[in-house]
């Protein structure tokens, strides 16, 4: 299984992630009930669908979410008090030592503790009360593709499950992935203008953070690129002083809250001579543009995941990297 | 005032903070007393010292502490519920209107509220129950050096305040911000590895989180090198990758729980031939060395603040920029 077979198996997977998990979605509403807010730990990849969550749960579900630093329950073993919290773990393997220490601990605090994992028997899937089986298969490639849009659709599927809402509102998601992995043939063609540069940012709002995290990790991890993200808000507070002509700049402007401000960004950063490459839904500026399927603002980035995805697969092969063979990295970290 | 005078200026700015929040620290515990959990409000330097504070009141106070993503309250209009939080913001000017507005939510929310601030008198220092004045006096420079490590001081106070402890665990920290001013002139001679480079990597873990994020930012906003900052434990999960030959990479590894972690990790970047820069308070590896007064670990961040601040400043110089006048930012960034 190479990535690029990874990719296009999204929206067998996107289909059993919500069949599987179902029956478990009937407990979770009882699990979270007397949790006034939110912690999660996560690293990588998972971390990015972490901050997925944060939006989902914050803007849909009005729960406050906060990341946790692993490294409270690591190396500093000073773990919080996490009192009145719901504790979710998210991570493909289930096996990083220091993030099964935080779902641990929450179960000796006595707290209600939930995995988000493609192993269910693994370290983390037996700490946790309830588990939500990526069904991902096994993900051979180093960079993870089909088990971030999975723990992506789960998060949308447990907020469902947290507002009482039927799986039905997720109804549309299988068949927009498919057009989703066909309209990111197109992502190939738009890399030329990346070939050799050394750096640049990706930038987004809102439900796409995620988006633009894992947009700049796949590129970290197979182009070499040093890809920094950033928030468009926070973007405006100094970094964007790094755009000169000719910058390298991937920008998510779609539809919904935050298109306006996306698009006026994009069309500041053309007018400062920037070179941007953006994935819309809609109507969006861009010196090259990636097309994604129109769907609800808060599933657009289920949807954008193999856009960026082809993005990062293609600039590799473009500058002569095997994107299967990725240097210096492993599948699993272990991390204490 | 031009940069360098504000940072000679930081060990009277923290004997300030100290001194003029005394009497404020007597109710921070009462405010604090239903709070179950912490969630703050911040954007760019203020960020980091948020980060900081997630450390600090985490392994010290055993606070769960969350940092917020404005978003929801600014432009997705959908705030999350803040029900058992204390709700801090942070913020120089006190003016960013997304900011304020989370402040704004938590009293309509009828949750306690604390904000940080150099302008008790703006709108966030007006909204908030208790304000803790950074007293820094204006701040000039576009780049924020004393109101940062103003911030910090602060949240060092404030976890004081939590454990009902004395002012006088920090007796010796005016002291020591004094040595690590003339410390810092060191920094000077060690940027010469970074004069042509555009982009760098910068690791750390535990407290100096906050230094890690703040020294990439400073980096960003004066050299534009794109300056990456990673957590040591994330960035083994991907992005080592882009380490090669010639690499630049800054790294903080201070005594402490996480040293050994540290230093393993500068010395496996110097086998893979990366050029390595080094802050520390004992011994480290490093291509070059910058080195900070030896205070308690969780004060560490506090006393490295001169010398990232100075090592940005003299690379600016070094690759013929301005420091006093970084191009295309402005002092007030106001985010909706």
């Amino acid at each position: 299984m190479t990535m690029l077979d990874e990719i296009s198996e999204q929206p067998d997977v996107v289909a059993r992630v919500l069949d599987t998990n179902r029956t478990a979605m009937g407990r979770v509403g009882e699990l979270a009930a007397d949790a006034t807010h939110v912690v999660i730990a996560a690293r990588g990849t998972s971390d990015n669908a972490a901050r997925y969550a944060q939006y989902v749960w914050g803007a849909r579900n009005r729960m406050s979410v906060g990341l946790t630093a692993p490294s409270l329950f690591g190396p500093l073993d000073s773990p919080p008090s996490l009192v009145d919290a719901l504790v979710v773990g998210i991570s493909q393997s289930g096996e990083s030592p220091d993030l099964v220490e935080v779902v641990a601990e929450a179960n000796r605090q006595g707290r209600p503790t939930l995995a988000i994992t493609n192993h269910p028997d693994s370290p983390m899937g037996e700490q946790a009360e309830i588990v939500i089986d990526l069904c991902a298969g096994t993900e051979k490639a180093v960079a993870a593709t089909k088990t971030y849009t999975s723990e992506l659709t789960a998060v949308a599927l447990l907020s469902l499950a947290f507002a009482d809402e039927g799986i039905e509102g997720l109804d549309g998601l299988t068949d927009a992935m498919a057009r989703a992995v066909d309209d990111a043939d197109a992502a190939t063609d738009t890399v030329t203008g990346l070939t050799d540069a050394d750096r640049c940012v990706v930038v987004g709002r809102g439900f796409h953070q995620a988006t633009i995290f894992e947009w700049a990790l796949k590129l970290q991890e197979l182009t070499y690129l040093l890809a920094q993200p950033f928030s468009a808000a926070d973007f405006l507070h100094g970094p964007v002083a790094v755009v000169e002509a000719g910058f390298p700049v991937l920008a998510v402007a779609t539809e919904g809250a935050t298109h306006d401000q996306m698009t006026g960004l994009v069309s500041d950063m053309m007018g400062r001579g920037a070179h941007v490459v953006t994935i819309t839904d809609g109507d969006a500026p861009g010196s090259a543009v990636i097309p994604i399927p129109p769907v609800e603002p808060w599933l657009s980035p289920i949807v954008a995941a193999p856009a960026l995805q082809r993005f990062a697969h293609a600039l590799a092969v473009a500058r002569g990297h095997d994107p299967d063979s990725p240097r210096g990295l492993s599948k699993v970290t272990r991390t204490r």
